[in-house]
Formats: structure tokens, C-alpha cells, sequence
């Protein structure tokens, strides 16, 4: 079989990394930029890791999306705050029968993407990665970096191991990346979202680090119970979140090196937040269903108030 | 009858401004000062007004509680943050069969006097005033002014207008100070609550004013949820707040001029903050009855979180 092409939408902290470790194994990617297409352009992608640094000269990189070729894998690496450009990028650069690969949290994602094409199979990903890019075309990879990889099916049923995640989970382990399968896309969306919305949510509103937040009983408290909701959340979609998980979430982050949220680094940096995805989306699927996540509720409030302000300044 | 003696515990922006009118109108006052002691021994009292300023160039000022009159009624003027201190201060002071008047905001005060001292009336009062301190004896007062008395029994039964409480309306009728009776000093308190848990949170948790809290359709709502909180914890004691209340106090807020709450100048100057009256009482109190104040809970968590950190720079 030939190799599969790969379309990278959004070359960022998380796109420029798995894009460059595809492109370093051999594969053929192709990069979308928007901010760092001359520099990218002329000198390509740096990428230090502590995996081992690697750099690429050459990428094949574009500013157009009518130029790039059509790929057999789309891999949506945008932040959900400019899904409403999806409609006018992905129709032209899918294959018919291709792959659109999702990197992006929250619950609502699959939709979406399948709203906008037919005849493609949607794959959800779920990236546990700390990276940053710190300066054009230059992507620093921190730590972690593993993906959790589910085909979407309208409904969420369970579709267990499908032929087009081994695809795909192949190509990123021939780039070293580590790939957990998921059977569940809906289960593996909740879970993510367990650890996101305290984590996430806290840190912008409060100013603070996971190890600030679980130092002080009272948010380590509320963590916690944020927590309960989410999986309050998930089980009014029919799926079971354990206690002991959530036990195993905060263990983890007690030991995690101090960390800075993605959500507070966006908005340090003054971009939008991941609001509706994170929030929004699952406190109105739960609100479908019957469940009032009230405590997330009041997070969600909070922090499109600070939002908006701060996209103001 | 022979004029009440009083004594102010606590001679800021409040305890200041009421002790002050009630000399002004003639009745024997006598202060109790701690930073300001110097000043005020020495200079006395100013208070400027929106109704008119006046000086008391002379007051009867102490740092020694056991130096003080005993006197008919004691106004407890502290912010309840510093409660630890009373069952030093009140048993000297308070006459046999006197009056302990409480102008703080909250539940669970008069059970906290009731512990502390005997043989007293205790009332409480909620004061809408809007004042500072602005410099040692100085004292201005911004708007309102008013206050709301009822009687405490041991488990706040509504006990309509006693006698004590027209006695004391009485003295603070004649020293200008407008004064509403409340029969049920319970519902008295959980309505001022209605207003305060809010704006009192929200306004440290996300550094607004009022006006910008109503501007925005997030806050707003959550605002209006956390008042109906307010409104079902009350209901767990068997007091009705009606939605008419509630929006009276949203239309009242909206059309106030924009203001800065208590607890967030106390915030901004690193002064402790009333969390556990204003928030951590009226959720345990609730929670005994049944009541989960679950939003309430995340504002208050929120608030320890912040209050810690600021008491620690």
C-alpha cells in the first residue's frame, strides 16, 4: 500500500509537532499556516524535544488552501475557537473516503466536522501533550505526547477497534508517537474532559497552576467535585466514569511538574478560549439529558465573562 | 426614661458613621479604637455626608476595653472576621439585661453572641450603607444609610417588633438614621444575602464592579442563579424569598451608580475577607436542612483560594 498524505490544518505548538515527527518518519505531509508561512516557507520547522531536538528545512508548506493536494488524512490541529473556518478548508483537500483526524478536546467536535463533509471517516484524537511555540516555525515539546484515537459514527455508539484507527495509529507509531486506541469516542471525550474543565477552568479564573490549585484545600475541594460533575455528565450519556479514575487524576496531577494550563496560556496571550467546546458543549448535552452540571456551569459563566474582557484589551 | 448609654466596638466606615450621628443627636457614646486611637483621643471624629458633613471635635475614645462604661447597649461594629475577639470584649461592657446590637452581615451571628454572653437582648441589624474610611477619625459616607432591626431568640423564630427594637429605632430615629423593623430577623438576613453573596464573590473572583457584572449576559444570569440559590436555602429554613425580590434586586443594580462591594475593597486592601458568614454559614446551614447550594459552594471555595493567597503577600 502506498503511503497515506497527510494535511496538516493549523501548524502550531500541537500541529508543527505531530506534522514534523510524521514528516521525519518519511511520511508525506503537507503543512496549512497562516502567521508563519514566509518563515516556514524559507527555513521549515524546529522542533526541540526532549525526545531529542530535530529539525526539518524543508516542508512543503502552503497559505492557500486551494494549493495544497488532496490528502488521505486531514488532521484538524486549529483550536476549536476557528472551527468556523472548517467549511471553506476541509471540501477541497479531503479525499472522497479520506480521513478527517481531529485533534481537539471538548464534546461536539465529530459533529461538526460530519456537518460539513460526507464520505470521510471522522476520527476523534485526543492529544496529552505540553508544547509551546516559541517563536516562528520553532515548537517546543515539553512533555507527554500520546494521542487516544476513536472513529465518530452519528450517535456515539461504540464501535470498538476499526480498520481506519490501526491506519492511522501505524503511521503515528512509525513516527514514534504513542497511540492508545479508544473503543468508546464518546467515554474517551468525557474522560479528557475530567482533568480539562477543573484544570482548565481554574487556573484562568483563579490566576493559578495545578500545583497552586492542589495545594490549597479548598480548590483541591472543588477540583474534585468538578470532577463528580463531569462524570455526572458522561453517565447521562450512558457512560460509566469509575470513581478510582478520578482518584487517578488528581494523584497525577499532585505529582505533575507545576503546569501552566493551554487554557491560561491562551489567554495570557490574550487569544479566545476553548470555551464552548470545554464547557458549553457538555453542560447543554448533559442539560439534553436531563443533568444540571451546576458547578460548571457557574466556571462557564466566569470565564466568558473574562473572556470577552480580555478580548477587548 | 434616662438616655442608653452605647458603645461602638469597632470605630471604622461603619461602627464611625452610625456612632457618630447617634453623639450628634446627644446620646452617650463611647468608642472603642485600636489603629485610630491616637487620632481620634486627640482630633475626634469627621464625617463627611452626602446629608450634611459635621465634626465631633471631642468623643469618648478608648483602646481598653476594660476602661469603658458599661453601657445599655453595645453596637458590634467589627467585621466579623475579627468575632474571635468578642468574648473578651462584650462580657465587660454589656449591662445586665442590656442590648447587643449586631450590624453584620451573614448567618450564624447572633448564635455566636448567644454563646459568648447571657442575660442580653441580642439584635441584629443589616445596614445598606455605602462608606469608607478614608484616613485615621475620617470617615466618608458615599449613599444609603439605612437599617434593618430584628430581634434574635434562640431558633430564630419571628418574633415580630419587640419592644428592644423600637427602643433602640427609637434612638437611631432621632439621630437620622432611617430604620426598617423586620418580625423575622431569619428572613431578614437571607434577603440581604441576596444581594451580597453575588456581588460580594463575583466582584473579587472576577475583578468587577457591578456595573460590569450586569453588562455582561454571562455574569448576569449567573448572578440571577446564584440569587435563586440564595432564594432555595432560605426556602430549606422555611422562609419564602419571592422572585419578585430577586428581580427587584437585579433592576436595583443595574440602576446603581457603579460600585465597588465591601469585600472587594477589604480584597484590595489585603484585609481578611467575611467568607464564612457571608458564604460558609449559609452553606452549612442549608446543607443541615438538605439544601445543596451547589454554586454558592464553588463561589465560596473559589474566594478561600483567593483570600489565602492574598493574606499571605
Amino acid at each position: 500500500m502506498c503511503d497515506r498524505k497527510y494535511a496538516i490544518l493549523g501548524t502550531g505548538a500541537l500541529g508543527g509537532f505531530y506534522g514534523g515527527k510524521l514528516q521525519k518518519a518519511g511520511l508525506d505531509v503537507h503543512f496549512l499556516l497562516r502567521s508563519d508561512y514566509d518563515h516556514v516557507k524559507k527555513y521549515g520547522l524546529l522542533v526541540e524535544s526532549k525526545d531529542g531536538d530535530f529539525a526539518l528545512p524543508q516542508v512543503n508548506a502552503y497559505q492557500d488552501i486551494e494549493k495544497m493536494p488532496q490528502c488521505d488524512v486531514v488532521v484538524v490541529a486549529l483550536k476549536t475557537t476557528q472551527n468556523y473556518l472548517l467549511p471553506k478548508l476541509l471540501p477541497p483537500i479531503v479525499k472522497n473516503g479520506g480521513v478527517v483526524l481531529v485533534l481537539q478536546n471538548g464534546l461536539g467536535i465529530e459533529e461538526e466536522i460530519a456537518q460539513i463533509i460526507g464520505n470521510v471517516s471522522i476520527i476523534g484524537g485526543l492529544c496529552f501533550l505540553c508544547s509551546n511555540k516559541v517563536a516562528q516555525g520553532h515548537i517546543c515539546h515539553l512533555d507527554y505526547g500520546h494521542i487516544t484515537l476513536g472513529e465518530y459514527i452519528p450517535g456515539y455508539p461504540t464501535v470498538g477497534i476499526t480498520d481506519k484507527i490501526q491506519q492511522i495509529a501505524h503511521d503515528f507509531h512509525r513516527a514514534g508517537i504513542a497511540i492508545e486506541l479508544a473503543e468508546d469516542l464518546l467515554l474517551a471525550r468525557w474522560k479528557k474532559l475530567v482533568w480539562n474543565i477543573p484544570y482548565n477552568g481554574l487556573s484562568v479564573i483563579l490566576n493559578a497552576r495545578t500545583d497552586e490549585l492542589m495545594a490549597d484545600m479548598y480548590t483541591c475541594k472543588l477540583v474534585e467535585q468538578l470532577m463528580f460533575e463531569v462524570a455526572a455528565g458522561a453517565n447521562s450519556h450512558g457512560r460509566n466514569i469509575p470513581d478510582s479514575f478520578i482518584q487517578k487524576m488528581l494523584d497525577y496531577t499532585v505529582k505533575m511538574k507545576p503546569y501552566r494550563t493551554s487554557m491560561k496560556i491562551d489567554y495570557d496571550e490574550c487569544r479566545p478560549l476553548e470555551i464552548e467546546a470545554i464547557f458549553g458543549n457538555p453542560i447543554r448535552q448533559a442539560q439534553t439529558a436531563g443533568a444540571s452540571l451546576l458547578q460548571i456551569s457557574c466556571i462557564y459563566n466566569q470565564l466568558k465573562f473574562l473572556d470577552t474582557k480580555n478580548q477587548k484589551q
